[in-house]
Parts: structure tokens; C-alpha cells; sequence
């Protein structure tokens, strides 16, 4: 345990804190543990509060504040905001709680500056109700834009759709059942890229963190001349380099990781292997635990 | 309001408590409204914890027990559980709650009484992973079955069956999409109903309070010779039967319902109104509101 008495108060060895509503965030711990193979973790899933994607702005910012009060008093170094939806609703809410020490980074802005480095044009996102409902995207992207490109940047608008059974289905296992693809291609058709509407978008940001486990059916739905964005790679690379410009990066190789959930099941316990890729040993706790 | 103080200790004029993890409960609300047409309901909706059907039981517990004592002190005259999940998890603690003068009842007896007294031989139950993991039909239609039959009681295993999507696609309205036919027949193919197992049931338990918005489809795919068992129907009976037998039956007919939450979004309100049959007002509400 990372008790608040052996705090290393932001020593660089202290762990990066990563939170999500559930286990979906672990694709975004499983690229940060990849990109950083000496960082501690300590990643907390709130599966007694998820899905998050479903409920108000101002109750996901409720539990996202409780839950960074937690990861502060925890000694973490960082916090991830390894969740759309709160990363949507809460991210300022968190960084004040954080305050200045601790570095918050969410999984949104990340892909923003991405696709604005590269001056994608035309961006599709999909994501649950309340990523989607927030317009966060369309709303960052377009800041980003313009101050690359002032004046120059571009005037497509980014079209951002809810789909808000995939996280559901992807948590039960179906990414690779043959009924997701008619799913996937459903919501990609009302959306109009597909069909009448193929060629519509440039790029396809999978807007929740669950999306990435069905990446294989995305790519067959949109076909080969869209881009399929990969968030949780290209946030564990934002959080790498935001931690070594405050010299915050560890330096030895003996990492810690811990899982915490605030609710657990079996179901949970055989998901997480399927979300982080390896098996990983989900235990209650958290802010909300009284075990 | 139903406040404390003009609580009228349970007089025949005092609403009837009724709550679901979320929307889904509203089916039952509808045809006790229906069966009762007299009756005031106080009816709320744990849409902030919701779903029930993924959580472990001893939090589903713990959510029912604040929400029989909010109903409680709102001055119920009854309490139901319109929720499989809760049903299965918390009936036996809803009942310490409510004491001896609050009868409390759930979605799974009357069920269970339904099949025992008309002594249908080979039922099949889908229902959540908390549900079908509690084992509750199975055992309680066991206890009915001797209870009614002694040793000449059926020896046909009740086969529960979890079904975990059914209910998020039902909440997106996926009820009559062109998917849900695959969707449901996928799992009950799995379960061995359907294909090489056709005719292996007499009877498919709808156990879940969602359920029954598909119930066309379920028609199409289980055929002609499977009886559907109309869940809310039957518990509305059993309800007005027991509120009946305790001279608790309201007697005028100037009912007053009121619709709680406890997370209300855009969402929920529009599919309130589909779960319901009819228009209703959702107001943030219940034990957990500091409104």
C-alpha cells in the first residue's frame, strides 16, 4: 500500500495514479505499464459507481473528485483521467483537487493535440452519452486548431456520435462476436460514414476507453483508408513525456502496480485480464472501501 | 411529498412503495397502476447505481436497505421490489427493514407461484448475471413445487440463463431493432433452447423488469409453444391480492404518483415514458438527494 505515512511526497518513485469508472481503463494502464516499464501504478476502477458514460456531468464530477482526494492522499505523483467521460466532465474539477504538485492528464486532450499535430481534416468520434453529450471533442479540436494554425485552421467540423452499447458489449466479452460488426456498422451508418456516406471522415477516434479491444472489427467496418486513433498509446506517451519535462520520470526498474476496485465480482476479476492483457490481481478499495 | 409528518401510518390513502435500480421497474409500476387503478405509487429509480444486475449482492443489499427505509419513512404502506436483481439480493433484508406492519414483495415469488400452481414442468429464466447467479428461481420454484406437491413434485431442473445485454440494448431502445432477434436468439441458443434444443422449455421466465418491452421479439424467436411469462402482470395481481387480504386496498379513486431518481438525465427521461407506456414526470429525488 501506498499509505499517506510512507508518502514519498512526488518523489519520482511514488506511483502514477490512473483512474476509470471501471475496467476499461486498464487498455490506457496496459500502454502506460508498456511505454514506462519502471513506473508504479496505482489504478483505481470505480465498477460500483460505472458506467459513468450513463450519468449526469455533475455526479461523474461527485466520484471523480472523491476519487483524485484519494489518489492524492495516496502519494501518487500523477493522476490519469484514464476515462472519456470523465475526463469530459471532470478534468478541472480534478486538477483543482490535484493541485499544483501533481500533474492531471486526461485521455482527451492528448488525441486532440495529436490530430491537430498531424492536421487531420475531417474527424469522426464515438463515445458514450456523456463523452459525446459534452462536445469535447469538436469543442478541444477546434482550440487546438486554432492556435496551430490561427486563421488557416481547419473549418471541419468534427462529428462526434454516441454509441452507447459497445462499452457494454465489450465488457461482456462480445468485441470479437459476429454480432459486433453489425452493430459497430449500425451506429457508423446512422452517424453517415458509411454507406452514402463512405469517405466521410479521415479519422475514427474510439472515444471510450473499452473501444480499442475491438479494434480488428473497426478497421473491417471502416475499411482501409480511415484512421482508427489509438488513444491509450498515444496518452501514455503524453503522460511519459509530461512526467520527464517535471522530472518526475522513474529511474530504477522495480515497479509496483496495484488494482483497486470499489465493487468486485467474478466478472470483473475474469474481464480485467481480457482489458489489461495479462492477468492482474483486481482487489477492493478505495475511497469508498470499509473493509 | 410524502413527508414524515403527514405520514398516515399506513392508512389505505398511503402510496405504495415500489423501486428498481433504475427505469426498467416502471414496466411494473404500469400494470399495478393498471391493476390498481386506485392506488398511489411512490415510485424511485436508483439511477445512479444502476445497473444492479452487474453489481456483487452485498452492495445491491446495501443500496435496497437505504432505499426501504427512505420508503419507509415516506410513509408506504407497501413495499415492492420491482427488480430481479434486488430481488434476489435483498428481499430478506428489504423485510427487516420494513417490519412487520410494511408487507414487502418482489418481482420473484409471485413468479415462482404463478408456475408452481400451474404446475408447468420445464422453465427456463434469463435475468442478469446477479440474478441467474443467485440461483433464485430455480431454488424458490423447487421450494413451491414441494410445497404444493410434496414427492410428486416436478423433477425438472429450473435452467437459469444470465443475459447480461439484453437489458442495456432494451434501455437504448433497441427493443424492435433489427438486431435484438440475433442478439436474443444468440443467447438462447447458448442457454440450449433454440436449434437442437428447440422444445427443451415449456415456459421462458422474462426475469428481468426490461424484458418484456421485447417481448414481441422473444415471440418470433422461442415460437408458438413456448409460454412467455408476463412478469409485471402477474406481480400487479399479487400485490392488490395482498394489500387486499390486509384491508389495505384504497377505496376512493384520486391516486397521486410520484416518479424519483436518483440520477436524472436527458436519457432517462425519454425512455421513462417508453417503460411506462405513457408520459410521466422523473424528478430527482429519493435517499440519496440534497436537493
Amino acid at each position: 500500500m501506498f499509505s499517506p505515512s510512507s508518502r514519498p511526497s512526488l518523489a519520482s518513485d511514488a506511483p502514477i495514479g490512473i483512474f476509470d469508472s471501471g475496467i476499461g481503463g486498464l487498455t490506457v494502464a496496459h500502454a502506460m505499464a508498456q511505454a514506462m516499464p519502471g513506473e508504479s501504478l496505482l489504478y483505481f476502477g470505480d465498477t460500483a459507481h460505472m458506467p459513468y458514460g450513463d450519468r449526469s456531468p455533475e455526479l461523474v464530477r461527485t466520484y471523480s473528485v472523491r476519487i483524485a482526494q484519494y489518489l492524492r492522499e495516496e502519494g501518487c505523483k500523477a493522476i490519469v483521467i484514464a476515462c472519456n467521460s470523465a475526463s469530459a466532465a471532470a478534468t478541472d474539477a480534478v486538477r483543482e483537487v490535484a493541485g499544483e504538485d501533481i500533474p492531471v492528464m486526461d485521455v482527451v486532450q492528448p488525441v486532440v493535440e495529436y490530430l491537430a499535430e498531424r492536421g487531420v481534416a475531417r474527424v469522426g468520434v464515438i463515445g458514450t452519452r456523456a463523452t459525446v453529450g459534452s462536445g469535447i471533442y469538436g469543442r478541444s479540436l477546434a482550440e487546438a486548431r486554432a492556435r496551430r494554425e490561427g486563421d488557416a485552421a481547419s473549418l471541419h467540423p468534427t462529428v462526434e456520435w454516441p454509441t452507447p452499447l459497445l462499452a457494454p458489449l465489450i465488457e461482456e466479452g462480445w468485441h470479437d462476436h459476429a454480432l459486433m460488426e453489425p452493430v459497430i456498422a449500425s451506429y457508423l451508418t446512422a452517424a453517415g460514414w458509411l454507406g452514402d456516406g463512405m469517405g466521410a471522415i479521415d479519422a475514427l477516434v474510439l472515444g471510450c476507453t473499452h473501444y480499442p479491444l475491438a479494434d480488428e472489427v473497426f478497421r473491417r467496418v471502416v475499411g482501409p483508408h480511415v484512421e482508427l486513433v489509438d488513444g491509450p498509446g498515444i496518452v501514455a506517451k503524453a503522460v511519459s513525456k509530461a512526467l520527464d519535462s517535471r522530472g518526475l520520470r522513474r529511474s530504477d526498474s522495480l515497479p509496483r502496480h496495484q488494482f483497486l476496485v470499489s465493487d468486485l465480482t467474478e466478472n470483473f476479476k475474469r474481464s480485467a485480464e481480457r482489458f489489461f492483457g495479462e492477468e492482474i490481481p483486481l482487489q477492493p478499495g478505495g475511497p469508498w472501501f470499509k473493509g
